[in-house]
């Protein structure tokens, strides 16, 4: 592999280098030692279900064995695959989403984590008719949570989807019997017709997936947001900075790396102890340096400002600049190598979670009924690890960007209030926003989303997805480490305008945004679902007859999977950058990319080159606003 | 492959020929066709829970690529693997027993579904908390069947786990951190952890996979039977046939297959009504004849004396002996395969339930409120269909072997009563049973259960691993395939005590039962985790102090995998025949065969010779038996 194919970021390029002298491996050199991935797997026709098996049938129709032991083509398997990819996905997101509904069921007036944004709290229980009238903000708080955690488990009635959820899709879905059911057990359906001897229809079994994303997108990570914004604040728009320059020198650097924020929230509050900052400067560091990586990067920076330390690709290089005292983790897309790798340098590899035990870590597990204490704990394992950090081992890289976080939906409303309905008071309706997409000022919107993956170059599908949109008059919304892409890159300053279409450029100026929204973590994409519904409801259309688009151009995991999945499902076409392992399963790429589109208005896209995808979203775009007449 | 090794059934072998003669495949030509499965797959060491893979990482420690792209070794590829093998069991069993449980919410008096079994309501009550006293019967079963589906969805507070698990057990579980939470919260929890980048340690990834395994066993399942109970009977010993000679040459031959009672249950009922009988006369059949398939074969057999067609790897033969007029099934263990081969025959191939939609077969929804009817509807169809049965392709086979049937625990312990307690009438008391076992006349007790795999001879280590064990005074329940083995081959009649050992033998003639006693499906090995549980609670010792085991000698399905777990996790040995995809994982092998048992007084033996596993056993019950003093 050529050098200048692994990134197009500079500080990645230096701490590879880094990291070659050092003797070190990354997740790019395994890639590399494990030369050409299987073809089976690549395509979608492994299956492992039974213990007939294993079976791999070809990927190829005509050529090859066509059947597994049971009986089961290729379309069967790979449908059954993509099943429990979606599956898994869902249950990441929406196991993170539960967490914070227990959060939020355990919020107590004197507790470590307190009901912070009373106004959203008193929104979010309308939708779930709980009464607030004269009642403690912690009573209703408790029953939020108790009616949310239902919809985790409930086995009988219906779910409680948002009003966002325009009537048409509702209905949409129920014609179709993908009305989801509780989180918990549309995985247990998928995982149960997944099964040997099971499902054997790739249709029914890709609707069932649909329906099991539903929840992950409408229910748990909507939750998981709806609720975190109630305990720790709904984000404004705030001022951070982005890439591993982050890092300062003579502080105790601390990257938080994860997704779930109650861990990296107590942690924020544990920092600005004035014991431990003093403990810090007691042991030679100016003070402490909070840094965010991957979506817990997001959240903290959402909230509080927390400076960006990079994206998935970057995690195991934060460790090889030498100066991380402390990696503290909790759950998801942390790569298992950091243990070992920890080991070469002086970082602790904190782990925290009962649910992702990583062996060869410190092992600190945040005690619910201790939150504030164990965070301090965790946080003094760090600043007591300063004094082996070895200089000579130390690289810091110079770059970092400037960037702006935290549009939240109602910080979007907040900026288009301002504008609008300046002399009225807040608003806080989507209609400036619908207006300027109706008229074609703006083209439309997209959300550009996901992780990084090894089989291409670091940030390049992001950066020239982004670019390519908003020079088109798209405006582009980033979650997820798509987001820290944009923010390392220069896109969301104020000044990415220049990379703007005229429309665009006249909105951001006109309301004082850049041209591309950090929306935040991978789970705020229900943010996005719920910014798009508003503006159907608005507009009284359904969600796919709106000019809007998914994009994850550089996806690699399971819950990219169930999120692109509950995007089409809603209604939003979906660009994927890396082809996922169907292509062995004509009937359900067929299925993915064309069938869809007649049963929700929206399909997949497949391709890895950003630049064709932008000129495909364009015009599909084009051709929606003509279909609806604007 | 030479045609001895394929089966120790002569109808298998026979209607192989037929096949090969009528020129259609079947799984044992599918199996050959594959040639040898996958290396990385069958050793556990292929991950494909991320798309930056799929990677495969070398089987042998300390030879090859030692990680995957994202640093997870062998070891935490294998704990994942296994991890979601018994998530999707646990789902497949468990979403079985919602389907009973919201059945039981749903039955009325003048409903299709009825409560038969009140006294076993009103035990089942008890466990459940519900008020009996002076309640309608459908008012207790509406309120247990919603305290049971809130097991499967609770996300606050305790599930019931029922009286049988001893106390020790639960303290033992909540020690290790695995006592279960609800049903589908587990599956979820493993979904999630086993997601890219969250567990990458052995030891805690197992110990999540017990806890969910748990659910499988004391809830999921456990549930499926007790509430199949009190709707279609609790199962009394029944006089039976086995294997394809079961299908008559006059009569249209219906063959139920799948797991979820309820679909079987109206069938059965169905059948019964003169207007089809007519029918089924009217078109020159002499009547209806049904027969049962794998586990549906073993619910309508254990209550009805159905007579059971075969087991797994014979669904394929009987559309091959060409006088099935229909194969009606609803979830699991059935070969996609059977839609094409029906086409080469006159069978009508129905499928019946939305978990399992199989393309190319005749789908015909059993309607929720319209059971009845739509079972008629599907019946109708078979007895329709007879007149296209074509003779010149009929060959039934002249093997069937008579059998008993039917060992609910209830009839266990009335069967126990009869002899010790006949004066002072039931006592539905495990003493006799325990008495015979502490004082030697039993060596200890074995469960024999599980599937058919090609990868070993059909029946032959069901009949040897029973055949050995009874031989030296080991009495032997069955369930699933194995019990179809078991009758097939003449070891469910009393005359088989021929083979037991002088104690059991002894026993046997006194208690006037078989050696072996059939309990059912693979959902009532619950029934086997209550009888063991009881006897333990008996004698004041935990389950794990029993000499006592479970055996799988030609296990294939991930269910069998979650059962093997649960059976371990609740102190019972279990032997599996076919080795696990788990050889590339060292450390987890090592858990497996050696450290669970440290952990909870059982673990994993692999022994793919029947005889050696025999040997096994019984030196393992003798070392239990030592232990306890007995």
């Amino acid at each position: 592999m050529e050098e200048k194919v692994i990134s197009i970021d500079k500080a990645t390029l230096e701490l590879l280098e880094k990291a070659k002298n050092d003797g070190v491996e990354t997740a790019w050199d395994r890639k590399a030692a494990l030369k050409v991935p299987c073809g089976f797997g690549a395509a979608g026709v492994c299956c492992r279900n039974c213990a007939m098996g294993p079976c791999r049938v070809s990927p190829v129709p005509g050529k090859g064995v066509s059947r597994g032991i049971c009986g089961a083509t290729a379309d069967v398997i790979v449908s059954r695959n993509f099943a429990r990819m979606v599956a898994a996905g869902t249950a990441a997101h929406s196991d993170h989403g539960r967490s914070i509904a227990l959060s939020l069921y355990h919020t107590r007036e004197d507790g470590d984590i307190k009901v912070k944004d009373e106004e959203k709290l008193k929104r979010v229980a309308e939708r779930f008719n709980v009464e607030t009238e004269g009642r403690d903000k912690y009573d209703i708080a408790h029953d939020v949570a108790k009616e949310g955690l239902n919809d985790y488990g409930r086995q009988l009635d219906e779910v409680n989807l948002p009003p966002s959820v325009p009537e048409k899709r509702k209905e949409l879905w129920k014609k179709l019997g993908i009305f989801p059911r509780a989180v918990d057990r549309e995985i247990a359906a998928v995982m149960h017709s997944t099964h040997m001897g099971c499902n054997a229809d790739a249709e029914s079994m890709i609707k069932m997936s649909m329906r099991c994303s539903l929840t992950d997108g409408w229910l748990g990570s909507y939750m998981g947001t709806e609720f975190s914004d109630i305990m720790y604040g709904t984000p404004h728009s705030a001022d951070t900075e982005a890439n591993l320059g982050v890092l300062e020198k003579n502080s105790v650097n601390v990257v938080l790396h994860g997704h779930e924020p109650i861990l990296s929230e107590m942690i924020v509050q544990a920092a600005s102890d004035p014991e431990l900052i003093e403990l810090a400067k007691s042991v030679g560091a100016d003070g402490i340096n909070l840094c965010g990586m991957c979506c817990t990067g997001n959240e903290v920076s959402m909230r509080h400002g927390i400076k960006l330390a990079g994206n998935f690709m970057q995690q195991e290089l934060a460790v090889v600049t030498g100066a991380v005292d402390a990696l503290i983790v909790d759950v998801q897309c942390i790569m298992p190598a950091l243990a070992k790798l920890s080991e070469s340098y002086h970082t602790k590899f904190i782990t925290t979670s009962p649910k992702a035990h990583i062996k060869g870590s410190t092992y600190i597990e945040l005690d619910e009924e201790n939150l504030l204490n164990s965070a301090k704990s965790i946080l003094k394992e760090a600043i007591l690890n300063f004094k082996n950090r070895d200089q000579s081992k130390v690289m810091i890289p110079e770059l970092k960007s400037k960037a702006i976080v935290g549009y939240s939906v109602e910080e979007i409303l907040n900026k288009l209030d301002k504008v609008v309905n300046s002399e009225i008071g807040p608003m806080q309706t989507v209609k400036p926003l619908a207006d300027v997409i109706v008229s074609g000022v703006l083209r439309g919107a997209a959300a550009v989303v996901g992780c990084n993956n090894p089989k291409t170059t670091q940030d390049y599908s992001h950066v020239e997805t982004i670019k390519g949109l908003i020079a088109n008059d798209v405006i582009v919304v980033v979650t997820g480490c798509a987001a820290q892409a944009a923010a390392k890159h220069g896109l969301l300053q104020k000044e990415a305008v220049k990379y703007a279409g005229p429309g665009l450029a006249t909105v951001c100026k006109l309301v004082d945004i850049p041209p591309v929204l950090h929306m935040g973590s991978c789970v705020d994409i229900s943010r996005i679902l719920d910014l798009v519904g508003r503006v159907a409801n608005h507009l009284g259309v359904d969600m796919s007859d709106l000019p809007v688009a998914g994009i994850a151009p550089e996806w690699m995991s399971e819950k990219a999977v169930a999120i692109g999945t509950y995007v089409v499902t809603s209604g939003i076409d979906v660009w994927l950058g890396i082809v996922p392992p169907v292509t062995g399963g004509p009937e359900v790429v067929d299925i993915l990319t064309n069938k869809m589109d007649d049963w929700v208005g929206a399909k997949f896209f497949i391709e890895t080159d950003p630049k064709k995808a932008v000129e495909q979203i364009v015009n599909r775009m084009n051709e929606k606003r003509k279909k609806i007449g604007i």
